[in-house]
């Protein structure tokens, strides 16, 4: 028997909400159609590669007091990609309307990712073994892979797979790559009238799965509260022994929108947004800057503490060090069969090759960096022999960085207090914690919603429940054309058809909310401190989604 | 109008609870003396330092039919140290019980840890002010600090300060050394006839101040428990994506008690506790073999994903490591003015002059480490000029030292597994969350009881709640001399009476369970996700407390 903790226990009990309209089970659903829908961008390209999928409208489902009779079904369903709070919960919601439509359908789970089913690695879902996963975090039921579901040889042996399991659905839980392979896979599947529906999943705390018809991709409220407790705590510690300042890296490659939402729940004293330092063609040395100021000042004002928010992926954002990692990319392959480089006796050495190789530009930027970090670039490379930026101390760059400008204005006499720092990075913390009771919710519903998408014959569409802001008996169940929000991107130099990734936009009502406050925030102590998730006690503290959603649905609502 | 948080809102209205006998306040009590106390060693030497305070009695409060007068009081209060979760509880339970007492009766908060009772840096504590902190955590209340309470110049002031606020008694909240501090000061009341009381309470999430009549210090359980949060949500990770050894370093410089509850709240695969590796004199390549033969092994079962749970101290546990260390700290100040060494041109070169004046052992030992430790032994040092253990990354020195055998392991064809590992370090994300309500209850009773203790005029203990693992009406409050737990113990090279660090005890049931268990957990993934503190829902989550405290009173229990 396995130990279970106890607040495990308790969770297996929690029954997740469901919209009114899923409320009686898929059988009892009647599908509205909308209009005919394009895709957001390049719709000739994106028309031309998804003939038999493109255009199709979004459908809302409405309950109905008609019953109807369920075929028969066998579905498969992959986990994808990087974990997110509340993947299990898909699971389970799925598997129950798959067995409340017919008790004879079968789940069949891919594991170990997309994998799975090219490999035909799978098991068949009980009651007993769904159980014991309902309203946990992490993906550990089936494991997850990031495999790219995307060659012919793929497609086939899916469709061998699928075809010996008599499966005629699968469902794919993901992120914006994940949920493009789904539409390939849906596409190619039509085109070999292989009568087999695909449906996705929008999945990812990074939270740049979102558009018009997708609220928030699931595991985003989670994360983000869960990195905000941190944050929240690390604040009260700093404004209590007033000695250090903290420096907090948030797991987010591209997008800042975790950052942006751990930011606006708990009110620190420096932000930094990868999107705006783009934007506005920001340096290291601007940056730096900024960030130098604001200690300076609240020195200046006796406080010798603070907190900085920094997005993982901020490094490739700001243009001149974008610039050197690509040329540094462009190199590496070159240094390492080099006999000089290889054989270099320190890694000293080692750094004077790289700036006699970099262009003169990104040699500058390179020579300028610690030697923390000029290590760090040349240590860790990925699959395609490029930097590792995610092994990239960009806290301790900083840190460095500051110091050092801190030390220069020390001797100047413009700087008269104390800065001692420390660092932090918040990422595998949150991706696997139980999801609050709003991902609880929201996934059990996608969940339970692709089952309903499957059960009318869809395919090629994305699991979408909407109106999230309200209570779960009114959220809008239906399901959006995956094509729709594709456009054609450039994929290691050729151009493929994407899922365009949201980012933040600086024009936008969340970007606001920081940007109005960020002075404030500077120099006062705004702190706010969140506290741990709460799952179960006054609804004020265990139902509330995030300010992200919040403001964006306020938004949406008054454009309407 | 200060915003709050939602949980902060719902916080605030929490009624902590008191032992049934300090319900009706402190005019409604009978005090029992029990029989003379000894100091735990050193009796001789103890009594002679303590003449005035030592050998009294333990005592324990029951409530009485009587009600008494109370005289008018002004008390002071001290938050002395790193910040605990609860500290704020203890001073709104002393200010209740004073309150309720005596409706003319002043409590004054000094700022910024004990300097601020001989700075005389104050504020007087009113219903608004505090109820704005009841149940939060952290100490920014009145701040906290670490000076030293300890010279007769020191203690002259605080007189004079107390005098001025016709303060009759001061209650230090705070870990051993400050509570060492307050033991000096109520003796030195005492001695100079100045009719001050001095009471202490128990802090310190370090879980290292406690014995037979201390059953835990305040901020252990609060602080294990957000430590476990992430370990469970990292093994969580872990066990989904099963391609990372995550190594978490877990605050806690010298008891590894903190390590050990979180370990047993999560069971990952290897813990390493300090006390172990210093009584079996472990090396520190005797520890990467234990973790290395450990990651083999699971590699050979298709595992090559892990946690490791480290604690903070664990570098100077090691014997060779701590005699290069001290032996670091002695030469260190004549480096620092040494040319050579201070104008070498790079880290390497001073990195040999270190080896060529360390002895010849413990230049072998320095040698043998990672150039990154090498430089973080150089970088920070404290203001004695000692190495400041608390800045080495010993996580990845770990991670280095393992890839290195790992390496020539594979070479041999005895590895054939992937060792990729991720580091973490976890401190000040538990310090100062919101208390469990074990802690807002303990603390919240420990500050009560403080104003029991003084009203029956007590000086010289520490406040006192045990049976806590039973209900918190069945709780039993009353107060122990702070002599009784004192010994000699060298300081800077002298004797001095010291209240005696609890450690972990090899033999005693917390280690046990850890040890009984550890090769299953090792090679089995026994993984319990404890997830976030709840202060609402089931009593079964919300009101357990850690393993550790079980663990002993049931021991303790067993043997009356």
């Amino acid at each position: 028997m396995t130990k279970l903790s106890p607040l495990q226990i308790e969770r297996l009990k929690y029954q997740p909400k469901l919209p009114a309209s899923l409320q009686n089970g898929v059988n009892s659903l009647s599908m509205v159609e909308g209009a005919a829908t394009e895709s957001v961008r390049d719709q000739e390209q994106i028309k031309a590669l998804f003939s038999n999928t493109y255009g199709k409208p979004t459908v809302t489902f409405e309950s109905s007091p008609v019953s109807k009779e369920s075929e028969v079904r066998n579905v498969g369903v992959i986990l994808s990609g990087g974990q997110a709070p509340g993947g299990h919960n898909v699971i389970a919601g799925l598997y129950d309307a798959l067995k409340n439509a017919n008790s004879s359908n079968k789940l069949y789970g891919f594991l170990g990712g997309p994998s799975g089913i090219i490999e035909g690695k799978y098991v068949e879902f009980d009651d007993e073994f769904i159980n014991a996963y309902r309203n946990t975090g992490g993906f550990d039921i089936i494991g997850s892979g990031r495999t790219k579901l995307e060659t012919e040889e793929q497609f086939e042996k899916s469709l061998a797979v699928c075809r010996k399991l008599n499966i005629s659905a699968v469902v794919i839980i993901g992120g914006d790559d994940s949920n493009t392979n789904a539409a390939l896979l849906a596409e190619w599947f039509v085109k070999h009238n292989a009568g087999i529906q695909v449906i996705g999943c929008p999945k990812t705390i990074d939270g740049d799965l979102k558009n018009e018809q997708i609220e928030i991709s699931f595991g985003f409220d989670t994360a983000t509260k869960t990195y905000a407790e941190l944050i929240g705590n690390i604040e009260r510690d700093a404004n209590s022994a007033k000695k250090y300042w903290h420096f907090v890296k948030i797991m987010g490659r591209s997008a800042s929108h975790v950052a942006l939402e751990a930011a606006l729940q708990t009110q620190p004293n420096i932000t930094l947004i990868s999107e705006e330092v783009q934007e506005k063609k920001m340096s290291l040395s601007s940056i730096i800057d900024y960030m130098t100021d604001i200690i300076v000042r609240r020195a200046n004002a006796g406080k010798n503490f603070g907190i900085a928010v920094i997005p993982e992926g901020l490094i490739e954002f700001i243009p001149e060090m974008g610039s050197m990692i690509s040329n540094l990319n462009d190199i590496m392959a070159s240094l390492e069969s080099d006999s000089e480089f290889v054989n270099a006796t320190t890694i000293r050495d080692k750094f004077d090759i790289v700036e006699n190789r970099l262009d003169t530009e990104n040699a500058k930027v390179y020579k300028s960096l610690p030697a923390l970090i000029k290590g760090q670039l040349l240590a860790d490379r990925d699959p395609h022999g490029n930097v590792q930026v995610s092994k990239i101390e960009t806290e301790k760059l900083l840190i460095e960085m500051i110091s050092t400008k801190l030390a220069e204005l020390k001797e100047e006499g413009t700087f008269i207090g104390k800065f001692s720092a420390q660092s932090h990075f918040f990422g595998y913390e949150g991706r696997c914690a139980f999801p609050s009771n709003f991902d609880a919710d929201y996934c059990y519903s996608l969940g339970f919603n692709a089952f309903a998408l499957i059960s009318f014959g869809m395919t090629g569409y994305l699991s979408s429940v909407r109106n999230l802001t309200e209570s779960a008996d009114k959220w809008i169940a239906g399901g959006v054309p995956l094509t729709m929000m594709m456009n054609m991107e450039k994929r290691h130099g050729e151009m493929k058809p994407v899922i365009q990734k949201a980012l933040v936009r600086l024009d936008g009502p969340v970007f606001k909310q920081l940007q109005d406050n960020r002075e404030d925030w500077a120099m006062n102590d705004r702190y706010l401190f969140p506290g741990a998730i709460q799952y179960f006690g006054p609804s004020s503290v265990c139902d509330i989604t995030t300010v992200t959603l919040q403001l964006e649905r306020a938004k949406q609502l008054a454009s309407v």
